[in-house]
């Protein structure tokens, strides 16, 4: 299926676009009442999740009611522990939990990399759906956590302020902490294939939790497994946003990625310094800049895109869009984009 | 009073050091079962922060036990917004909380300048007290909380994730946000000079969520008042510790500070080349590293300090102690300090 619109491809691969490409991290979302609608119709989180249909359905609602120009398919980075063998269940507004942990080598036992064809047909579904739905319009973005990030949560059993438990064992127990990266890393790197044999154009590898480490703990424990992502997937653009991992940018430039993700405090400039002229950035506007009027967020826009350069940028937030973002809003960044990047 | 241990001013001034003077954030806290043991005979924290004597009494128990190098008042950051008007609670595990918050014109109105020598004077009592209890065997560091970190608590009322609606505010009312801004610094110029004016050897601003904002917005809500403190206050050395402003340090380095604290993600020698040479590092071994064995500790310490020189250099952790730390942990990491960094 040829792709009418490619901007985004071509820009990871670092091929001339005739404005600057632009999408939304959690874009399929609670900004969107049409999302709130299908959420509501079920019963919670996780079946929108493993529901196929309702998630193609959920991931192509922005690509008609925003305008952007890439769809990511709706899913979330904890399916790879519960394909592993840890099941987790999400409250709302109370984010997602773990009845079980890891914390020794028999809880370590007691997982298996995950069979991702049969453990997570679901989300290679929901992309042959999606991709089948959206014909042609736009790429389809295909996504993983971070090992790095996917391991905090099985040792932390949820969200925490200083990762203390799962920062506890890397010093403690590092040979412990290795063994279970290695088990998120071969699910991921089979998850992955799986996503892109379905249909996903790039796919993107979210290191929510980078910024927590010290430099040289993330380089082992972090950039180690997702330079070996990067290695075993070949057939489509790879993407890595290590949120609040400043320090990493240089050797995130040296992975075999197209795409390198900056969260809002990364300046542009100094970013595309460090990660060199080989690789195609993505962001950085501040999320909190569309919570201000609609002259500010076209201002800001504006300046962003002058920072980056009209080539090798896709244009995007620093962050995920916050649930409370007017749609309006996020129409005026996308449509800000498109204006002041056109030639 | 002649002080018999002036590493720490010595350092923070840029004079010779026979070895580098080290304290920890948080020492004054929970790590100690001294502390917890004084914590439960009172009424919660709050009543803790205000009662002179059991102040004093925990300041003094690290320099007792721990054998730091200097001892800090303890107290709260969030004294400012309740002698402005804005009174908070404390509970455990979950942290500060304000039954009313800042959010229009009208709650600006209820507040007022705090009047330092009255509404602060319990801090004053604790630090006469302390000095006098001390009895000039280290320096005291007496401390407030940057004007933009208390910014987030009385808008947002508590922790958050995003804050939000402190940063709404900022996009939506700059001036209402600058003005609140003007008043906590005016209270915080006030109440520090009352802290020194009581004996306190050094100050500290703690900007723990300066990392939240873009490099611009922290420029002018953030930097530009800390600036106004560090102008204000000329008769003791002062610290800025704007805890993941990763991108400020240069800008940091221009400010009328003498020491500039550093979190564990920021590398001590791409600092120093931001900082400059006319400042004194303070920092910042990774918190996790005292989970770890005895001998990770003294090894990681020992890097450390190899990293940082043994001139104009602080030690401290990058962040404050967890509570969940063993104090003998805490003290390998002091023994390690005094012994690696001897000439």
């Amino acid at each position: 299926m040829q792709l009418k619109n490619d901007l985004l491809l071509r820009a990871a691969k670092g091929q001339a676009t005739e404005r600057t490409p632009v999408w939304l991290m959690r874009q399929a979302g609670r900004i969107l009442p049409e999302y709130r609608a299908v959420r509501e119709s079920l019963n919670g989180f996780i079946e929108l999740v493993k529901n196929p249909a309702r998630a193609a359905e959920v991931t192509i609602q922005p690509v008609d009611i925003l305008g952007v120009d890439a769809a990511i398919i709706f899913s979330d980075i904890l399916v790879i522990p519960e394909a592993m063998g840890l099941p987790y269940t999400m409250e709302e507004k109370k984010g997602p939990s773990f009845p079980r942990t890891i914390q020794t080598e028999q809880d370590l036992q007691r997982l298996k990399v995950a069979d991702a064809a049969s453990d997570l047909g679901y989300v290679a579904e929901a992309i042959r759906l999606t991709k089948k739905e959206l014909n042609g319009r736009v790429p389809l973005i295909g996504f993983a956590g971070a090992p790095f990030t996917i391991f905090t949560y099985m040792v932390e059993g949820g969200g925490s302020k200083t990762f203390s438990k799962a920062r506890k064992m890397m010093y403690q127990n590092p040979a412990l902490s290795h063994q279970l990266l290695q088990m998120i890393t071969d699910s991921t790197i089979a998850y992955l294939k799986e996503q892109i044999k379905a249909g996903a154009d790039l796919v993107q590898i979210f290191d929510s939790w980078a910024g927590i480490l010290p430099p040289n703990q993330y380089e082992e424990f972090g950039l180690a497994y997702i330079a070996q992502i990067c290695n075993a997937i070949q057939d489509v653009p790879k993407t890595v946003f290590a949120k609040g991992a400043f320090f990493a940018r240089k050797s995130i430039g040296n992975l075999a990625c197209e795409v390198v993700g900056l969260d809002w405090n990364m300046d542009a400039k100094e970013s595309r310094a460090l990660v060199g002229n080989q690789k195609t950035l993505q962001g950085n506007l501040d999320p909190c800049v569309l919570y201000a009027p609609y002259d500010v967020i076209r201002k800001e826009t504006k300046q962003m895109l002058a920072d980056f350069g009209n080539q090798r940028h896709i244009a995007n937030l620093g962050h995920g869009v916050y649930p409370d973002i007017e749609p309006d809003k996020v129409k005026c960044f996308i449509e800000s984009v498109k204006e002041f990047s056109t030639k």
